[in-house]
Formats: C-alpha cells, sequence, structure tokens
C-alpha cells in the first residue's frame, strides 16, 4: 500500500466488479471473469482504448475501462451488432456506452449519491492516464472471451 | 452547425472561457487570450497533454483542456514554481489540478446545479479524445506566453 491522503474500502470497488460482470452478462452476452483488484502506484494505460467517466456528489472520482484494440473491435461488433471502424463515431459511442453502463449500474451500489459524466474515449497507442496521486486508484483486472481488459477505479467519499 | 440530439448555447461555453482567463491570470500570472470558439465535428486531440473532468448534475458533459508537450512543460513550471519531469505525478497532478480549477470556476455560472469529477491526465502523441455524438462539443482555442491551448467542453441540460 502507499500513502494516499484518502483510503478506499472494498465497499466501494464490489460495486464496480458486480457492474462488469451485470453488464457483459446482460448487454455484450459474454461472461467477464475478474482477477484480483490491486491499488495502481503509476501513471499508465495497459490497453489502447479507453472509455472514461467521471463522478462527482457525495463519492469524488473516476472510472477507466480499459480495452486491448483487438478486445474492444470484438467487443463494440458483439455490442453494436455490426463491425464497426476504429475511427468511426460510432466505435467510440460504443465503448463510451459501455462505460457509462458500468459506472451508471455501479454508482446505485457507492452508499451515497453520486451522480457521473458523460464518457470521453481516448483511442491510440503508447499515452499514458494519470489519476490524481492523493485518491486511491485500484485496477480490476478482468478477462472476457474478446480478450482482456481492466477496470480503474479512482475515488475517494466527500465529507457530509 | 451539425445536427445534435442536444443544443449548446452561448452561456454554456461564457462560463469556461472567463474561467480560463480568471485561472491563467490569478494561478499561472500569465494572460490567456481566447480565440472563436466552434463546434467540433470530429473526434481528435489537438495536443499531446490533455486534463480530462466529468461534470454532473442538471448539466451533464465534460471538459478537456489540452496543451502541446511544450506549453503544458512552461505552464507547469510557472504554476508549480519548479520543472517537473512529463512522467512525474506532479506534472499530471499539475495540469489536472489547472483542469480541476477551470471547470470548478465555470461550473458555478452554468445555471444550475452541477459538481465536478476528479481530472485524469492523458500524456501521449497520436491519441484522439472522443466525447459522446449525440452531445455538442464546443472548441475554445486559446493563446498564452507559453504556447497555444484549447478547451474542450462538451455539454447537455437535463430535464429538470
Amino acid at each position: 500500500m502507499t500513502t494516499t491522503a484518502a483510503t478506499i474500502t472494498p465497499d466501494m470497488i464490489t460495486p464496480f466488479i458486480n457492474a462488469v460482470r451485470q453488464v457483459f452478462q446482460k448487454m455484450v452476452r459474454v461472461e467477464a471473469t475478474i482477477q484480483t483488484p490491486y491499488l495502481k502506484t503509476h501513471a499508465g494505460s495497459t490497453y489502447e482504448v479507453c472509455g472514461i467517466i467521471g463522478l462527482s456528489g457525495q463519492v469524488t472520482g473516476s472510472v477507466v475501462v480499459s480495452f486491448s484494440d483487438a478486445a474492444a473491435e470484438k467487443l463494440v461488433e458483439s455490442f453494436a451488432g455490426t463491425t464497426l471502424d476504429k475511427t468511426s463515431p460510432d466505435f467510440a459511442d460504443a465503448i463510451g456506452e459501455l462505460a457509462n453502463m458500468i459506472a451508471g449500474s455501479a454508482k446505485q451500489h457507492l452508499g451515497g449519491r453520486a451522480s457521473i459524466s458523460t464518457p470521453n474515449v481516448v483511442i491510440g497507442s503508447g499515452y499514458t492516464v494519470a489519476s490524481p496521486s492523493g485518491v486511491p486508484c485500484v485496477v480490476i483486472p478482468c478477462n472476457s472471451p474478446f480478450g482482456k481488459f481492466a477496470v480503474e477505479v479512482s475515488i475517494k467519499r466527500n465529507a457530509a
């Protein structure tokens, strides 16, 4: 564990694990398996396609859902029901909508009023994504028939 | 104008223009000049360093503050009072804090309750950032003694 200004507890991460499972089952119609979450200690983007959603309210933070190019392409095909080019706005919209559904499902179980922003979708390679160093960030490594992906949750509770 | 599901009005953009001016004046101690805003019609990141903040509440959306490598380095030096390496967490924190101050200052004048997320900072080159195609996105081109930068505002009002 690194020393951080805020603490993160399992009840802040479990809603995201459940949300990933549910969204993949219902919307993508494949099973997502979850590996052991760990604390992120340095900036970086594991994969090439990231959907980023902001959280605010009694809980403030962000969720980054990150896929390899190959996984993102297969996922979008299954989710949208058609093959989409990575440069198409519909491709980014599909990734953004997936991140939106995961964050939207999780926020209801965060134990406080939280609302979510619209998604931003970053596509490229060799870039890094950093959340504030004073807010703990937990990486949830996931797997699916389309390939591995990761959900990064950086959140803190605000004083009531 | 392209056809979008939501509309964006000048009173939703002016708070961001004023916020950029104020934050640069007070916190970076340089003048930022604002060029004519325009509607963004395709995904893309103009510059290499982006601070991304989510907005939610009666107004939902996101703000992307985007700098060239060179401008970001000079800006962080002036803002933090010391030279910071681009790979340092403090560098990303400084860019994130700047985006946070711009979004935080603007949200008070958006004519509705809005709250902001923590920032994510993307650093790299050749990546694109896309906001949802159903939400209009306005690019505010800016200039400063450190170089050009841009503030991209993608927002919609929610039904009361």
